[in-house]
């Protein structure tokens, strides 16, 4: 398994500007927080669904990285995101993920995605990903 | 919460002819089984797509029976399912399905499926139902 | 391009007991017609949801006989359906299905499902297929 | 039929920060536009799946207020995409939007995206929007 400190460096020069962390990476899984600011919130007060559909898509790719390793370069083939409800405005996305098939060519995995802080789930997304041979 | 025997009393009458038992009703949750016999199978010995699609959204619709009573309709608006692992031709398809939104308009849950006895995923499905005003 | 006739064929003793019929073979696409019976009819005269993702799964699966000929044995990754009307009971189920991406290794589609006769589709479906190496 | 004027208007307040522009209106379809700058690319010269799912988001969103005027506020509930093609690094992607169901409660539709002056589609996506009773 990938550690944590390798992910976050690889994943800091290939998305320099993007404000989605990894906090913890374990087998088949990741958990990630999208940092909201300003820029992410909807009139109305709530956090915007790209920034949701972002953080699975982050997610995903760093339980990926976690799995098999940060050479590999990943890309998404399919991404469908069940929006459940409105999150918090105040509140950072927090993407919990897991692997549910690693396959020599695809590897799908689930998100679960949290205001900080409150355990109805938000979102829930479904990532597809294909790996280069 | 509805009775197990009441919501297979229900689905007999709706769906006679249907090879998928409701085995288990919990808090927004069902299990169903999928009864495999010939007419399931690929060549190839393996279980096909439809037969998991059917398990999945007969397997959403227990749950929700279970969560909001045998009276209301449900009906499907989307589904989308991910297929796994070749499911083995020999065993029964089981659905664990729980549900992730109950909303007044929408509900919205997962199934992963299994071949009996395996504790690998063959498919993981997310369903969305809207109920009649 | 395989003609319409190899991959009736093909069809026919991979899926023998299918209800469903390829009518048409184009460039990355296929017509195909689910011959609706009591069988497929849910209680309120309409047509089940297996029946409309049978006819999209096996619609795709044509048109992709139809572009990369009878040998290769592609398998259904992942399939999302939006349910749109409720269909016709007398009627069959026709599907128009192309192709929008022919790769080597994934193949997706979209089909357009509708009550024989009326112009109003009653689902859609995507689905994305692997290619076996 | 809402105007487009109308239509750009209400985004420009709703979405102040949003790249993406929308170009035209039609019966039940827009025309979006997202101008690609530095921040929607990725390491390798492409444009990032989050743009293309935006991109996706808004034009559907910008053809429902086509349909049903400025008043209603849709609620994004699901999204599917995939991923066909790498996008031209240095071209605005842009989204051709259909409504393939307009009910009273749920509207359903489908995008093609595109690099400008390339005709192969980068993605495709269905969403589905809940319009408040």
């Amino acid at each position: 398994m990938t550690t944590l400190i390798a992910i976050c460096d690889f994943l800091a020069k290939e998305f320099p500007q993007s404000p989605c962390l990894v906090e913890a990476i374990g087998p088949q899984s990741a958990t990630v927080r999208y940092q909201v600011d300003t820029q992410s919130l909807r009139p109305g007060g709530t956090v915007s669904g790209p920034v949701l559909m972002t953080t699975a898509d982050v997610g995903l790719y760093a339980a990926i990285l976690g799995e098999i390793g940060i050479v590999a370069l990943a890309v998404t083939t399919n991404l469908n995101i069940n929006f459940l409800r409105k999150p918090s405005a105040g509140k950072d996305i927090i993407g919990e993920c897991k692997l549910i098939k690693v396959g020599r060519r695809l590897i799908i995995g689930e998100v679960a995605l949290y205001s900080e802080g409150d355990d109805r789930m938000v979102a829930h997304a479904v990532g597809t990903y294909a790996i280069p041979s």
